[in-house]
């Protein structure tokens, strides 16, 4: 008799033999509105026992491709620094095992530690951002490091014109302006992805997946739901073409289980996490 | 003073004089991730007092209809074939009294025994088949008797071609290989109604309503929610289209009122129950 | 150090400066089977901060508009036409200093307290009623005044003609029947709004906006929610409409934050206000 | 095939042939907190399935006595009025047919009109009055009547001495000073009760429990939780002690299913209202 | 980097060197009224890090004990006896290897699969029972095995005199004349443990605590809610004195985590496995 | 017409003349387990409306004392110290006007903040911890600030013996250790709190009041519940006797409504803020 394992449906492969590492950032402490998302990974695991391995959109099975999940960083709270270094640190020795990270928040923040370990590496990273939110203040309350900001300071160390934002129907007028200079943004939906797709290729790409650019009608277990945003079959049909990128690291961030009694927002973030990987795997292998 | 009459607004029809009976299969003993449909019946005769019995799609009324509703079936949970003999024997005797049985799940498997019923009278019997998932397993954790496998052992007293599937879009692989050979699939949406309505013309009909083909953003309340689904509007229009056809039996199954803190999942199987009543009793008039 | 001023994001001006005046009417004692929406006004003060001032859609911003927020009315309970007086009486004050009142319900029977005051003073004036029901009856459970009945005692002092009903989808058959005679009703959705805002032109118009006109996909929180509505952007934009209309008084209502455990209803609400009171303030600035 | 009869476990009995009828008074319209009684009866009907008819502690079973479940009154929103004029006609047309009547609310001010019938058949009415709150208003937001005012209205058409209050934790101050003068109340807890009890045998009693008098550890589902209250068990010998007495009618309020997300509050009405049948069938029997 | 491992606190021992083996029944197929035990040991470990391993109570730490936690066991649904045969199965393995099982259920009916490989070895083995119900029924809706039935099934391979129940408060009446002649039942609370315990000193004990002995005040996450019940410190000094006895296996069921939204039940269950894991540990040291 | 002040009820005096003053501190940045008590301030608020002014246990009332609310402090997420500063200068502030501060928390690192303030002072200053947990770690997963430091910390400025913790009964083995030589620690329950009542007569106190000291039956809306604790009147007792004490300042915290589905738990928080704000304001006039 063995110990109990948890891990994410079909993503039992040990860490050694591995493609892909799936793990979890449970961090939502500088969540200024609603907290809830350090519970994200941990739903998502249980949950992922409703979906199937197989996807009839892509026509492959979770079975047949080699995803290890380690389970949940521990990760302290009222310490931002210190949680961005954890995450930044896993995110470096995932790379250097010649692996590539998916990691599930948590807060959007965290997508600032592992982008800080993967742009060390990829310093012509692109980053790709679906959100509802701008997330480009310079300062939120006083503080430099929040769910708010984390795209500036993702700029400050990619450049401008690295950033895409799609999606994006929130935010203060000066952020908005800020974007027109720095960053490429679409507003409100996808218009322009394929577009974008196609002048990445070849480059080295972060996926970072706010869930909330999805519309709360199919999402609404989050801190800060927007209305007027993308159907799921629009955000899978882009994650379908993420087959066609270099992908060298994503997160899937802002679930907030406790704001979805249902338990449809859960199913949802595993189905595109399923989705993800299988995509994923596509150009890992092609690389 | 009277006792207290509990059924569905607009059925409150005396049994001999009915043309339609609505019952209750209050059974999720096979479910196995999250159970509650058990609750169903219940819960949409409670809240069919929100609706009107007037639809303006059709502009009909169910206060000008005949339906009888008999309540819930008293079913044993641990014994799964004495359930299937119990929904079987209320099926046969509604059918014997020259009426048009309409059941409320419960969970999926409770088709099979209305099927087997069904069949005995109508062995040409086709199955119109609204669902998220193939349902097509041989056998799921050792048993053949799952809501798993509710189709597959459908698919064995009718035979192939007689299952057409609509808007499935989960399953294991070898679900959807089945399929291919066995039943008619369509996946994801109802592409192809129409012309399956025109093909079935004539023919005697089941038509069997796993409410989570709908979209969870729209029914968030059953047991393993799918995103990806078809919208209201969309299975309205199909529900309409059942006057075209001669239904001899339908069941309604899949809601989990647990799931539905706001009510709109129970609201949804509300509605559309009552365009269901409207729309067959127009082909129960005409055949 | 202050006392605690709770108002709606970015409406702080003072009330004698103000240009628009919201405040809440706090009533659902006529709704006959779920009430809530008594906690609408708190629950939408508290979640603005959700939100944000700034509107992309508008490129304008809340903090550049006159909004004074003074809280919510104290309405008894039990004694519906002392609350329709109460009512009243503030509408009229608001007009008197001219200003626009926008009113936060609470159920819908608080227009007609709204609309009695407003028409006193501009008798000409036109309705435009979002909804997903017609609020035609004459009266329900023996009594005039109910959430059902708003309509027609709104229709008894307007006349013929000048109610115009966008969305509407449940009714009793002559509900409708009495709508073909009197009012301006367009069944489901807006079809017909952009004529209807064109032949407003120039005239008075009152905007009631029963928030069930949305879809319950992405209004769960409310009462008696309604499948098949309209999405959030196509009322946005019907929103952004409202600029070229000369909207002398408004009402948001039968938000039920109690069934909408996500709060993304809530988070609707706010953000469809924001959206309101920029478009309205166009008008009055043009006006 | 019979319609679907929905009573309250083991009280299935004809009317005829009945002692005690049961009815539902659906109505919480002057609730000025947090409303939701109305849904007190059909959640407590539902829920009865989960207890049984025997009773450990009077070892009495309700299958051997003989109620009367007549279901639900119609009781319209928005006019208080007429609301106790059909609970007051109901409760005499039971008496008159010489039948013990036992209400279940809604909300307090039920309690009105079924001592106004009583009170005309037994002048010498006296009142048990289980409660948190004094309910001793004149009037509430200019009204008089409401919830906190019921007791009032009572004492106005029984006189001096004839209200018995047990378990008041909270009112206004002169409400205390009220009853010092004009009623028999005990506050905090039942002590008292027994002595009360002695006094009041052979005189013709009404017993209106507000559940809110149980400490709200065990009965959360109100409006307004007192903590402080009493437990279970204290509550079960005092109802267990009515046997004493010549109780003409009771009524059983303020149960709030929507509070109450575990079921437990809902149980516990039906626990004791089983043990309120049991109990007072015994000096039915008797008197 | 290795797999997450999902377990109890403090309850990592490998499984060759453990002394204790808890494992999970996640079963409630025969549940009649509310299921959702299912839920129970997944929700158990993940809520077990919000309490510490060390006890106040018993100045005893887990992190001091051999505990091996070997997860959920994998059980059908719909087959009844496969689910008795596999927990059989299992906990028979685990006597084998000299070890003490501890089941977390589910509901009750999986006592039935453990009492039977127990019984086997020691079919001298005595029961104690802690329950609100009698589970003594001979059958249920016509079914044998049920958790209404599981006390009377453990009766006839235990014998008379063997089982004592505690804490029984609800059942029908024959039941209660059943227990007269056939178990040793101790109505409503606890009286009389301490008498039990010195008599069954020394004896093979098996110790099977239905979790809603407790009062709901305190235990409201389960199925069937009986008020009425004892406190939370009664449960566990009669806990504590388990170290005076002879438990060669043990069982916790009957949380239902669903009704449980402020997650206190789950607490409680945490708290009282902590405390049996302490409490035992010193007796199988001892004996 | 005003704006819209929104405090806890009968706290409606001007700063300038109030003695005592009420804020918000709404933070749980180091919440580990469960956050939510940021939004504990704001539900206190609204939840104050249902209960009275008016306090029949001590026969005074709000409206007779001098009480200011001046709402929540705004506190920055993701930076701890300066969240302990703020608090620091608000209390400071306070007590510069020769008023007493009450804060509400927010987690129990808040305390902090308000002692380093005080004890600038109050040199001399005593602390009453009421708790279920001992908070006395040197620090938790690397981090010194944190609400299982918290009086750890409290401990390095006030020295040995200061603080008198009472309800303790969960913690780790050497934090028991620690407070055997460092503070006076009462474990379970209120035992020894009328000879430490004795003992600190006439000494500055500050009164700390971690609502989980409560038992989770009648406070189950906490990040950590923990069974075992002190009963509602237990409590009001204790709280009842701090008008023989010099209170100087005080905290209530660790109220987390969003799992406290029901209410009570924010009821039984404003109920027992009532009575500590009438309790020191007798001292208050006193000292």
């Amino acid at each position: 008799m063995n110990k109990n394992i948890h891990n994410f449906i079909g993503c039992g492969c040990d860490y050694d033999k591995s493609d892909i590492v799936l793990f979890g950032a449970p961090f939502d402490g500088t969540t200024s509105f609603r907290p809830g998302t350090r519970f994200a990974p941990s739903a998502i695991r249980n949950d992922s026992f409703g979906i199937e391995t197989y996807s009839p959109y892509q026509d492959l099975d979770l079975s047949e491709i080699n995803v290890c999940d380690i389970g949940d960083l521990e990760l302290p709270y009222g310490n931002t620094e210190k949680v961005l270094n954890i995450i930044g640190n896993t995110t470096n020795e995932i790379l250097n095992a010649g692996k590539t990270p998916v990691m599930i928040g948590g807060e959007h923040l965290i997508t600032l530690g592992s982008v800080r370990a993967v742009i060390n590496k990829y310093p012509n990273l692109h980053i790709i951002h679906f959100d509802a939110h701008t997330d480009l203040r310079d300062e939120y309350l006083g503080e430099k490091l929040s769910h708010s900001t984390v795209m500036r300071r993702v700029w400050e160390i990619s450049g401008d014109g690295k950033i895409y934002q799609f999606g994006i129907r929130s935010g203060e007028k000066h952020e908005f302006e800020f974007a027109e200079n720095h960053t490429v943004m679409h507003k409100f939906n996808l218009d322009g992805f394929e577009e974008a797709v196609k002048k990445l290729s070849g480059k080295p790409v972060y996926f970072s997946l706010d869930l909330d650019i999805l519309d709360p009608s199919i999402f609404s277990g989050t801190g800060t739901p927007e209305a007027g945003g993308i159907s799921f079959l629009e955000l899978l049909d882009a994650v379908l073409q993420l087959r066609k990128l270099n992908v060298i690291a994503c997160d899937v961030n802002e679930l907030s289980p406790v704001y979805d009694q249902s338990g449809v927002s859960t199913a949802v973030a595993c189905k595109i996490i399923r989705e993800i990987l299988l995509s994923i795997n596509q150009n890992i292998q092609s690389f």
